[in-house]
């Protein structure tokens, strides 16, 4: 595990709170009372000294570094907008630079938490769900090709997969992401999958298509039902 | 209003549905059985001769050519994506290309159904939903406050201003995105504003914050407090 | 002309400049001495009532609100990475997103100037220049569909449409890109064409074809061709 | 060496050449007359098992993956360009599709070959070329530090750090790039550090940190000062 990342975060937040700074700290601004405390990290909720054919070291890296690193962050840029916010001076150009990175800490974080919920299963989807996919995609093959055909373009670079349900158009679709900031409108993630390089290149180097099918072994396919039986009750 | 592009994108479609398109389409490719049917728009929910103080002519051309225009790429996009699918041979980078247009045109077409919605109202927001607003942001102004600025930093560019319902963090926030692939993860929008230059530039040019105070006026708010309501039902 | 984002910008700079504001101001920082003079704007080469197509109003809007207003952004972000970088304690992932705010306005502002320079012709090009052209696209026509193609798919949304040598693979080639950050790789623009909306609503509507059949009309091709025999003079 | 991605890209190649293939192709499309020779890749300008705190490991699969992966794609996409302009039925949005593959694949291919082409050295810059940055950035040190917040800044996600001379402004400027289609406006690249993930996860995890400093230690400065010299020589 590497734990630079986290240290440097944790002392840019430390920095960030110590001095009371701010986008557009008012000459006025005082210090906060106490250092906030650190954001809590969602736990997983699975042994990650049990995958199979993904190392422990590959996921608490990943969870403590990368997902961490976003909770940490996101909490840092919500501070920020509060206290740009407070100031009438602060243009909307700059605003909008923290804004974007609100938006991007927000799918790295809301994303992150799916992934890792979707993890730590046997691979094997329930009869209903297979069935339920094979309606929207044609075949059950039909939607799993797609969504690993999606995850293979995107070796090398960076972003997501994820089969959502469209709140809006009730369509079950598989999505691609370039990154964080991407997102399918109004859409409920079911299965979530992170194809930036942190999530395989500790194990498996640049060979993403090894990776692709160890997720596919361990998805956790109880947590994917489950969020599609919510989805479904979703009020019309 | 303009048809130009109404025309072009029609031509296009039936170019599309007759050759049997492709992107390197074979001479000798033969015609489908039959042109499919052009896929229906949205209507209007609101008679857009009666606004106040944003155009007839602004409001169609926006739904007919810009919202329009994305309904029918969006259908010649997924007849492409089966056809890509059918052929084992199609490059990963070249599939997700197209997945890319789909994630861009889906956010087009779903972000104006809601924004059009969200038209047509005397801007008064009901108490319970001011309430909401104010338990989410501090008070209903500071909602609001954040979300003209957010739109005011987009004038002269791209992107869309959204009020949404996180369904994982249960947080309303608004959201920042600077185009149609950008999203909120997780999210139900409740209130959506285009700030694409084809919103104002037909009536007001260049002044952006012109169309805000505009936008403002006209917003639906009964459109938005059943959104709510329905996000709020959203089983835990 | 729509002089209200003009006004705006000028008062959030106004603002900026009088308060001292800054990314990570320090409690203590001073306020400046002086009101900064405003940046220059790069004056058009032409007429703007003379153009074949083009409106007076439609140009100086575009000159003085888009163009003007990324000159004005530029002088702020300068300003504000001045000032974050004067502070360790400014996150990184802070100081990057005002960095990204000034790759995106470096792209505005360089790109609208050439933009602007290479308008106020005939659209007709000499010899030589449709020669060289010839020679990497195969034939002049085989150039001007393709970029012709590059603008119509932008339509509706906001791009670039740029021919340019490039000076690493002394290749001469048509890029797409779909906003100011976006930008090919080592190369020197050529011919620049604006699709971002701006450029043709108020004259045009949504109707882009007639946009860029008026801007072929307009170019100045004694400023491509001069682009081009310097390019081409870059020592290997 | 991790050769996966490498035989897939390549396998992909040869089903798109041997198939003479489209993103629809046809059940009956004759296989063209003859396979294209592979496109060259630029060999390493040092010796990858001497790098300084990089592993050979690292770089040859950075090179032959990640940049050969680039250079193959970038092949295969002028193909399907060429194919998909010799059809007047593409539609626009899809041959922008490719264009945007174009310009990402062209940005990484030149970015990766200034990248490796400035790695090799001991890390000391010549007087002259640090008496130029510090003319431009205040002091050598000032330089270096945006240049290493950026990198920081960059960690765990993807990107580019590039300084590089602006052929408009005249201005030597580092500036911050999160994908392969991002560039700065007419502008050449000096000194070039990929903060892609496959540049350090293999050797340093998470600790992106730790990369930027062995990055630092092994620039080859000559490679910058050529490029600094020959943009100076630039015709006004």
């Amino acid at each position: 595990m590497e734990p630079e990342l986290d240290r440097r975060t944790a002392l840019q937040a430390l920095a960030l709170a110590g001095a009371g700074m701010a986008v557009a700290a008012m000459a006025q601004t005082p210090p906060p009372a106490a250092t906030p405390a650190a954001p809590a990290l969602k736990p997983l909720s699975f042994d990650p000294a049990k995958l199979d054919g993904l190392s422990e070291k590959l996921i608490r890296s990943h969870w403590e570094n990368n997902y961490g690193g976003s909770v940490r962050t996101l909490a840092a840029v919500k501070k920020q907008l509060a206290d740009a916010m407070a100031s009438k001076d602060t243009p909307a150009w700059l605003y909008n630079d923290i804004k974007r990175e609100h938006l991007l800490r927000t799918g790295s974080v809301v994303f992150h938490e799916y992934y890792f919920d979707n993890l730590g299963g046997n691979g094997s989807a329930p009869a209903a769900t297979r069935k339920a996919l094979g309606d929207a995609f044609g075949t059950f093959d039909a939607w799993e090709s797609e969504f690993r055909r999606i995850a293979n373009g995107l070796g090398g670079g960076s972003g997501w997969v994820v089969l959502g349900y469209n709140a809006h158009t009730r369509a079950l679709e598989n999505y691609w992401m370039a990154d964080h900031a991407h997102g399918p409108a109004a859409t409920l993630p079911l299965l979530v999958m992170d194809m930036y390089e942190h999530s395989y290149q500790m194990d498996f180097g640049a060979a993403a298509a090894r990776y692709i099918d160890a997720f596919f072994k361990n998805i956790q396919w109880d947590a994917v039902t489950a969020r599609l039986e919510k989805a479904q009750r979703l009020p019309a």
